[in-house]
């Protein structure tokens, strides 16, 4: 199965990158060139009229929005990024996947982009969302069973909480969120067993960032393009 | 497969409703008393941390958040609500039930409470999210195929669409969106084509809606409980 995925070092991309790896997935990567706003470019949005990163490319077509690509590629491969439909506990991973995709995510873009929402309002937003942010990873860090989000192994959730988490302790950069982990040791813990994975390791040292982007994220490094 | 929808009239558990009646499945309802804000209780958030409605009871434990709904009861009897697993269009359908979920569907959100992402610029932040809802919807409308989103059979996107048509022509009560359904043919279709199905005629009139609830949305009469 030919697979591409258009990326940005350290963007929404990156939750798809560490599924790919941990799957074992055959995968290409293309740049993004956000420097130059590619992302906003015809080309870019003949794949994702969006205009937003990621898309993978698949034999199905374009897939974009990243809680999208992820339950896609699960129905590829069933019980790798999850448990299997019909399992006990697919509806706990069903409900906090898209709740991370529809509460958590755009209440840290928010944070991210507040122009976007309320233009004019840019420092208000941001501050309430930045504590909506917290009291969302609150009720997450209630849910997660350990050390991964559902149990023993690790999935879709955690490859997409870990780099929520690493952004809101790291971005926006002239007022990051400053997500604190020790008021979260659930979250702490899962981001510690993330770091433990060599497939995660691969990913973060692809895109520029430390071994410890979760537990102790700095800014990345990448070797190619720009991550803003 | 016994099954129990906590809803409120017009409330997004009409979607869901409108899913199980369409799959032709058996399942019970529970009014929540949002006039006495019963879903922000103890019993309620015991089912949904979150306070927000609709939720599912099912033997694999309480669902919540609408599109996770949608997708387990999709697992359970693959190709009633969408393109099966694998079959050609699947990624169609999953990046767009996404966008309604992740992108759409809180716009509107914003749009009527706007207090809970901006409080002291209430009117900023509607006037502009209900401004993006438009332009979402167009984005909508250029990738439905037709009379249906996905074709010619409805699915989970189509049960989705409707109530979220109908809410941005009808609410916030004092300020509207007033989304107007001749800017958009293809969702116009769509919403007649939903109309015309028995299934959701008969929810429509379980909560007070009249049978053009999408195309000429009123305000509901409910026989039980209160819409807001």
């Amino acid at each position: 199965m030919s697979l591409t995925l258009h990326y940005a070092p350290d963007n929404a991309s990156l939750i798809v990158r560490l599924a790919l790896e941990h799957m074992g997935q055959d995968y290409r990567t293309c740049l993004v060139d956000r420097a130059a706003r590619a992302q906003e470019g015809a080309a870019y949005r003949a794949l994702n009229p969006h205009g937003l990163i990621p898309t993978l490319e698949t034999p199905d077509g374009p897939i974009f929005e990243t809680a999208a690509i992820l339950l896609w590629l699960d129905e590829r491969s069933p019980g790798t990024l999850g448990p299997e439909p019909g399992a006990p506990g697919r509806g706990h991973h069903l409900k906090w996947l898209v709740f991370l995709a529809n509460t958590l995510h755009p209440a840290l873009r928010m944070s991210f982009y507040p122009d976007k929402y309320c233009p004019g309002h840019e420092a208000a937003l941001r501050a309430h969302m930045q504590a909506e942010t917290r009291r969302h990873f609150g009720a997450v860090e209630t849910a997660a069973k350990g050390p991964f989000f559902g149990g023993d192994a690790p999935s879709a959730i955690d490859f997409y909480l870990g780099p929520l988490i690493r952004w809101a302790a790291l971005y926006p950069r002239a007022r990051p969120g400053d997500l604190d982990l020790g008021a979260f040791p659930r979250l702490a813990g899962l981001c510690r067993a993330l770091e433990a994975l060599a497939p995660v390791q691969r990913v973060l040292a692809a895109e520029g960032m430390t071994p410890s982007a979760f537990t102790a994220p700095e800014l990345p490094v990448p070797p190619e393009g720009s991550a803003t």
